[in-house]
């Protein structure tokens, strides 16, 4: 199916920030992407336009009612020159997936998808390409209709922006440190946990604050249930080496889907490794830290793809895994997912896609 | 202390609908209040200004992560022509607890009542004063940051808009049916259930869109860890007379402690009721209906002051709560609540705060 986006060209091109100085989401290239749903209508005027403040009304829903959905993703620049982006389909797919926990009209992924293509293309020169480079692309909804009752909006906004950003690791993959929550809940099942809606991070905050100034890179999340499975890690996804198999929570419905989670999975049952995907309690861990089995702890997300875990502090007892030192298997699997992205590894499971 | 807030007159302003026309939230009037945050500064020039669109970079934080909190109340038009706040104290500090748990800077709310003063003088032709109408005031602050990071913005805006809004019971207070919720899940203790933050009403409208397609008007929400516990109706606390006793769930964690709620178990204290503050299952309800002593039901909330329930419906089982009318004690509630706020009954407590 062929279709019209329009267009319409950034009449001046902003400096490009130095590739070492990139940092993540500071930087926006020239254009953005923007399409709009009205009842009755549907989806309609797709249109590629410079980048540019969205004007609202300040009665708009998702200003009072959170109504958003949104995904993060990226492509990449290989060594050829070739842009390519890592899996868009599940990114694509899985945004409608939060599109019918919200409440929010379906998109067309194959036009997001062209967009994407197109939108890329006209800020292709933003795509750096040095070692642990991206552009991030970051497509949102948000419930636009004027209107203060509580109930879904009849007017909704797709927006995509693009940021180039920098290498996660500028000083090489390195572990952190990690507090494990045992009072604020993230997600509970029968929420909002497993969309990628904003009222999530916005619950988030407020631990990562209190863990942050108690030295704290992140907070590990328990469940909100029984307070004790071990759900995800910041805003990642978390694995761990328990002797020689791997154990990452599974799928419940408070915790995202993550593609970084579903790619590693299939790496490791590709390598011959055992994957299981269950409920892991905090106690579990701690036992497997005491019997010396905890061998690696990592999580997984798109911005840093592999996070090595260098401690786990909880009720007051830090637990140092792998002598805080990154482990083989998380270097492993850094290594392959962006070796694939980057184009120096090969493909097996055709997760790239070429901008043309 | 004197605030200077600066003020920019409308240049013209809009046609008022008819007062029989008004709804809820879906007219606003001509002025709106503005002040900005500013780390390293703080919230700085407080301002009343047109009622304007929003121009907002794509990237602020509010359209991804959600960093909002916000208040409703209301101002009434007295019999006599007086303009007077319901309670705008107890909506403030509440707003401040919102902050606290959302990692948003405090105000002042010495600032901000004034604020509400200046602004509702300016657009005081648009305070309705035929029965049952009001003057709906929406204070919300949005993290402005343009940022990707997950963090606490450095930059909020605080804006407060007005509407005027028509008679809730345009037919006279009416029992509703309500649907109890067994699958989804508004909020749950460790969450943001507590404060008033937009994530919790994108969380509600899967369940509320389902059970508005079932014919209720809205879900009865269970906890979420036992789910059996009673929380809330709709967007809005809930009572329940059984027998001579009047039972509401306890402050837990995962419900908004309502300015109606405190309002009426003052005036069921005042007026020598029993209330009981507590955790209530749905088995006790159920178990209470068979035996005849769930005499009535209903909810509270600002918009609609008092809302009875005339059946809930569980496990496909109808609870037709007294005969499907409107108790006794729900309608004496609703007069004398209406009544103080009318400026046609005394006020023991205090509630009104006098415009000028
Ligand atoms: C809450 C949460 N969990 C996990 C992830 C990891 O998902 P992905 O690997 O798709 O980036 C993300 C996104 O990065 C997230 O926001
Ligand atoms: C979730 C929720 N619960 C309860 C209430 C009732 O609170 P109040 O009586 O202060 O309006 C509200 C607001 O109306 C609400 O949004």
């Amino acid at each position: 199916m062929a279709y019209t986006i329009a267009r319409e060209p950034a009449a001046s091109k902003k400096p490009k920030p130095p590739q070492q100085e990139l940092g993540f989401g500071t930087h926006f290239t020239d254009h953005m992407f923007m399409m709009d749903y009205d009842a009755g209508i549907g989806w309609h005027d797709p249109r590629i336009v410079p980048y540019q403040p969205l004007v609202m009304d300040p009665a708009a829903k998702v200003f009072h009612y959170g109504q958003t959905v949104f995904e993060g993703m990226k492509a990449f620049r290989a060594k050829d020159g070739r842009i390519r982006l890592f899996r868009p389909d599940a990114h694509l797919s899985r945004m409608n997936r939060s599109n019918v926990r919200l409440s929010v009209p379906l998109l067309d992924e194959e036009l997001v998808l062209e967009a994407l293509r197109q939108l890329i293309l006209a800020d292709r020169d933003w795509v750096p390409g040095t070692e642990g480079t991206s552009l991030y692309i970051r497509p949102f909804i948000i419930a636009t209709e004027p209107l203060l009752g509580v109930a879904p909006s009849r007017q909704y906004r797709l927006i995509v922006i693009l940021s180039p950003v920098g290498a996660y690791y500028a000083e090489g993959i390195r572990p952190v440190r990690i507090h494990v929550e045992p009072d604020y809940v993230r997600a509970v099942a029968g929420g909002v946990g497993a969309a990628k809606t904003s009222g999530n991070y916005a619950a988030g905050l407020k631990a990562q604050e209190e863990a942050s100034k108690l030295g704290y890179a992140q907070v590990m999340w328990l469940d909100g249930v029984h307070r004790k499975y071990i759900e995800e890690v910041g805003s990642m996804n978390v694995f761990f080496r328990l002797g020689e198999t791997v154990v990452t929570p599974a799928l419940s419905g408070s915790i995202l889907a993550g593609v970084t989670r579903d790619s590693v999975i299939r790496l490791l049952r590709h390598w011959g490794i055992a994957v299981e995907e269950r409920s892991l309690s905090i106690d579990e861990l701690v036992e497997a830290h005491r019997a010396g089995t905890l061998l690696e702890a990592f999580g997984t997300g798109t911005a840093a793809v592999v996070s090595p875990i260098g401690e786990l502090q909880w009720q007051g007892e830090p637990q140092v895994i792998g002598g805080g030192v990154t482990g083989a298997l998380a270097k492993r699997l850094y290594d392959a997912v962006t070796g694939i992205q980057r184009g120096s590894e090969s493909d097996p499971f055709g997760w790239m896609v070429d901008l043309i």
